[in-house]
């Protein structure tokens, strides 16, 4: 068989030392990697999901994944939306039997605790769990089967559920390999944080300037602690460069992303002079939930 | 790990007891599948290739297949290409390092012919092959070895190349399976040649008014031979159900398919009625080589 390999895709162009491989979870059934944490924690916990229903906050993916998980096992889901997620995430999650509550951006964290603690819901967080960190680790797990040679992982931080899965596996099982986290300047918070040696948030009239919607929130201190420890750096990319970064994507390796799962491939192609002088990249594209007509105008620009 | 399966992607609506798992060869590396026949054919007759250098005839998916295939081995490709070929093709297969002559449709094949007695280049041609077809195969023994479970494989036709690689390998493998072609209703030659049972083949001026620009050509008596063999049937789909799939596939998977790649994906959209009453169908996206101008005005449709 030839070598197409369609978990790691080659989008590096011939004469270019350097080369990438893609990760593309966009891929997966709802989407994104967002589904591995919410499956794992609710199989984890499943007496208890069973037992009290299941809550959880989420601009779109996160709760597509746990309804997706609630769903196969028969579980009641609801789940606390921003009133800005895009609608094709309102939709997804709808379709797949979600019951929504929309809030302003700010009341996300604390409707959700208090759906927790009127109907004794078990909260199943979209980072802040071990159960959550392992499952999104899986990534990091393949991609070290797929390509031990790879140098340099490039990985999106939002809460940083998925970086510190994927930074713990990658460096148990390749510990020279190095794992860069991706931020959008607009929502650049741990960047700041890992900076300061503390915990940083953003307010959320900040955060939620940046268009890639899945990486607005801030890492907890759970999630802090396995960056602190694995993550190598923190490159920031602007918002034109997500942009560029989706449109090259569809271009050069026929995938759909979304701009939070499109800030790993505008680092590679936009701040090579930040990352470490390796040969060898894999970049997660976390997810593919991009509004059809916001991708229509990237494509046409 | 989850069960995602990156080779064959579940599109299925939940309820709809009709799985549909696609083969997303659009993620070759030069988003084709065109890439498994030419590098086999070129690998198999690498002395003569060498000596000779290659010389190939194509619209575009198969010119970057010989492209690819000869610049791996350092080999001089040249490429004939009807001037109505998509631009984004055109720039790829130059891209790759083959020297392009743009001809009209109609000359395609004698302008070929031409270069061959000139210069004595090696053929390789884009379907009637016995080293193409077998290349084109290796994509039915992947299915079958992913999906034993498949009951109908739904396959483009074009020059019959791929149909007739997928449909002897899976019939191998799998003798219960169904392999269905589809072809666009604008080009649907194969299947009135197997009606009457004699190659019939179109007119260009016919052929070329499909968008499936991937599937304009008629069979060869070799791969005819092997359709009439294997093929269980042939379903045929209008235009604007093509257009309608890729924007499916776009919205429902995240792949980019071109038109000719989203042909299947029509069929089990819109030809329920005209398929074997089975469940798990399989249906090759055969590829992703669209211009993004059409594919941006497809999705803001």
């Amino acid at each position: 068989m030839l070598g197409a390999n369609n978990s790691l895709q080659n989008a590096g162009a011939e004469g270019d030392t350097r080369t990438l491989r893609l990760k593309p979870e966009s891929l997966q059934p709802i989407g994104s990697f967002k589904l591995r944490g919410a499956a794992n924690m609710v199989a984890a916990r499943l007496e208890e999901a069973r037992r009290q229903g299941i809550v959880t906050h989420s601009s779109g993916n996160h709760g597509q994944g746990v309804a997706y998980a609630a769903r196969s096992h028969g579980i009641k889901a609801t789940v606390v939306v921003p009133d800005v997620a895009p609608q094709v995430k309102i939709d997804a999650m709808r379709a797949l039997g979600a019951e929504l509550v929309l809030v302003q951006g700010g009341e996300r964290l604390s409707s959700t605790q208090q759906l927790v603690e009127e109907h004794g819901l078990l909260l199943v967080p979209p980072f802040d769990a071990p159960e959550i960190i392992a499952g999104q680790g899986t990534i990091g797990l393949e991609i070290a089967a797929d390509w031990p040679e790879v140098e340099t992982i490039l990985v999106p931080v939002g809460g940083g559920g998925l970086a510190s899965g994927v930074a713990v596996a990658a460096k148990k099982l390749l510990p020279d390999a190095k794992v860069i986290g991706v931020e959008p300047e607009l929502a650049a918070e741990t960047r700041e944080s890992l900076r300061k040696g503390v915990l940083t948030p953003w307010p959320t009239e900040q955060t939620y300037q940046t268009i890639a919607d899945g990486v607005r929130t801030a890492p907890s201190e759970l999630t802090f602690a396995h960056l602190r420890a694995y993550l190598d750096d923190i490159i920031t990319v602007t918002e034109d460069e997500i942009l560029a970064a989706v449109n090259t994507l569809a271009r050069e390796a026929h995938l759909i992303a979304e701009p939070s799962g499109a800030l790993t491939t505008a680092a590679f192609l936009f701040h090579q002079s930040e990352l470490p002088p390796n040969r060898h990249h894999a970049a997660v594209v976390s997810g593919g939930n991009i509004d059809t007509a916001l991708l229509a105008r990237i494509l046409a620009a």
